[in-house]
């Protein structure tokens, strides 16, 4: 397997601060290694998600039986779709839906008009006996906007797609939506109850649409079992995860950078930095820390694309505040088929690109950006993947877990719980009644 | 004309420093009025685009010519495609090309895998005689990704696309790729030598791809035109544009608040938050101040989905940092025609949401959120769009200009340039000279 590359050089952290942060990490890297191939008692255990082969082959086995499905519609929204939309778009393309055999739509807010777009995509495949299948994704089995959004679809699914009831819910064991499914017959799966859904990716909710949609999840659950041993290494100064928590946790608090920029150099990619906001965003924003004391505490993580957003914000990172860490995460090896044309009259516009790789002005690009950010010591890691196939996508996304684990144990907070949500939930319920 | 809402309640900013931002503004607001309709000399003249009948007549009768285009490919990048994107994705949404008879690209970084694609879509659409037209946008005539994009994609256009050389150029008057156009024989549009790339959404860089793509560019001209005189208004505390800078810079300034969320309620203005970043990132990130100290200046603009990312930020927002002050972008009048149907199983998983209109459920999520961060502390603003038109949009847009022309007085920097772009640009060019 080809490994994901990793440096700290830029990063801006010194060996004292790796030794300070040592006895910490050290005992939440014990944890983890004493929990590891352990069930899923206890919010952590999400790492054992990429060895779980009974769960493997179940989800493999249901994804069999749908395999016909042409249009694949996932009803969930936050951490029920996210992961799943950042690993397809990966490794199919953002745009896949205008190339691939197989169509897959991702309904998540409320939006009327994409909800009837989505509706109408239903409408019409279901009519014409492309088989659709409906994954209703929800944690808790009640999120507001999945419920919505699954009973449009699911009346149109009804009307059009006679005598297949192509239903698969993904869900706690024992919720309201669990014991519905059982009731109506749908085959249903389970999110291990301690598995939260920013950290449920390699669970059902991530495996089964992406097995439907004909992504290789042996190969997914490969590259993110062999990044969690990585990042279980006591050593942290081999440990990606621990690395990289460091690097955040010790700008924030001592050099006032409350900002994560991840930037990206590739569109396919975007939603994986959708993703990560979710992980970092409520992993580590909060109010409260472990000893219930007030701190409003959080680091805010900002998604980027290069190199198209270099002519949207170079200038601010450049010359603004120093106020970020960067993560770049580039890609080793591009698709080689594109190569510019020889056409001379065209130097007098750009010089230096006639005949080459459009892969090789990326690279040219991605290291302008980075010598200039050296230079400007503006704090950054790099993240290399060899591309973006599913062993590459699964180490990324295991090892982004673990360092949020890792940065929530530096900061004191809890990673796992997100007690500020209920806020608006509770007003938006009221009004609702009213 | 229905008109944009403002709403400054929880802004946070008190009688007293509109007060002490007063002179400032008014000097800037007075400067704004006396270059009034008085032609392009100067770099705030952007504001006498919308007006601006004779180009506008030129836009429109060379977009007749190309009104057969059944592909329309914008290769541009930052100010060259951002507006295009931002107006045509309101207007149209965000996935149109599924369903409008005219697909529109955008070509904008050097990702081979995008352009792979792009450029397969070329060559089947000019093959089965489709019209393929490219637009040619850069101001200076020389962007890196851009010309490259251009040689890949016209390439392909040559060679399918027998006896019809569909280019139009759009750039700065003398430009190389000015001398090219005319040299080739293309049609070209000029850009105003001092409109910069993000504060020229209603010059032809974006009116002209818009305009063949089927939007009403008089509706969003009209709609602009209303607003700018709108923000002319030298009364601030009726100036909207005014009160939303006042309130950035005072919290910038005081209560170090260095983020800018723009939150948007509809999955069709996604674009709009990306146009706004560049405004934002370039116009306000600065090294230096209009005295030439080096101040490191500038407030991080971020872009917020609703509902969506309720699901994934709500957690830092209401529990996080006060580091924020919010956008609330929000529509008045939304798709009517989606309703839940009444299917009482339903009702233990999400109550209260039977037989409601969806439109009506995203309203309660927005006052939910409002009324946690109103609780919470939270600054916000709030736009209210009477819908997603393009007299709605124009307004929008314009007032958002306008703010950043006058936030930059407030923060004593130039909105207008963006010197430190050019540091990792000499460090790409020097790789690929090799």
């Amino acid at each position: 397997m080809k490994g994901v590359g990793f440096s700290f050089k830029h990063a801006g952290i010194s060996a004292k601060e790796i030794h300070a942060a040592a006895p910490i990490l050290s005992t939440a890297i014990f944890q983890l290694n004493s929990i590891k191939d352990k069930g899923y008692d206890g919010c952590a255990t999400s790492i054992n998600l990429p060895a779980d082969k009974a769960m493997h082959l179940k989800v493999k086995k249901l994804a069999k039986k749908y395999k016909k499905a042409a249009v694949i519609v996932v009803v969930g929204i936050g951490g029920s779709n996210l992961g799943t939309m950042a690993v397809y778009d990966a490794v199919k393309g953002k745009y896949a839906n205008f190339y691939e055999k197989k169509m897959v739509l991702f309904a998540d807010t409320v939006d009327p008009d994409s909800i009837e777009r989505f509706s109408n995509a239903v409408k019409e495949n279901a009519k014409s006996k492309y088989k659709v299948l409906l994954c209703f994704v929800t944690k808790s089995g009640g999120t507001t906007e999945t419920v919505a959004n699954f009973e449009i679809l699911y009346s149109t699914l009804k009307k059009y797609q006679k005598g297949a009831d192509w239903v698969v819910a993904i869900t706690d064991k024992g919720s309201k939506l669990w014991e519905l499914a059982h009731h109506k017959g749908w085959d249903c799966l389970e999110i291990p109850k301690y598995v939260g859904g920013r950290y449920s990716v390699f669970s059902p909710v991530g495996l089964f649409p992406l097995a439907v949609a004909g992504v290789n999840i042996d190969a997914l659950l490969k590259g993110a079992k062999d990044m969690r041993n990585k990042c279980l290494n006591i050593d942290i100064t081999k440990n990606p995860a621990a690395l990289s928590a460091i690097a955040l946790a010790s700008h924030y608090r001592h050099h006032n950078k409350n900002i994560h920029d991840t930037f990206l150099f590739s569109n396919d990619l975007e939603n994986i930095g959708k993703w990560y906001r979710q992980l970092m965003g409520e992993s580590i924003g909060k109010e409260h820390d472990l000893n219930g004391r007030k701190v409003n505490r959080g680091i805010t993580p900002t998604v980027s694309i290069g190199s198209t957003d270099l002519h949207s914000m170079a200038q601010l990172y450049l010359g603004g505040p120093h106020d970020k860490v960067t993560t770049f995460i580039t890609l080793d090896s591009f698709n080689k088929k594109m190569n510019m044309p020889v056409m001379k009259e065209y130097d007098a516009l750009a010089s230096s690109i006639q005949g080459k790789s459009m892969a090789g002005i990326m690279k040219a690009i991605e290291q302008g950006i980075k010598t200039a950010f050296a230079k400007g010591n503006r704090p950054f890691m790099s993240v290399v993947l060899p591309d973006k196939s599913e062993e590459s996508i699964g180490q990324l996304l295991q090892m982004k877990m673990m360092e949020m684990m890792l940065l929530g144990r530096l900061l004191n907070v809890d990673p796992f719980d997100q007690p500020n949500v209920e806020e608006y939930k509770i007003v938006t319920k009221k009004i609702l009644a009213g």
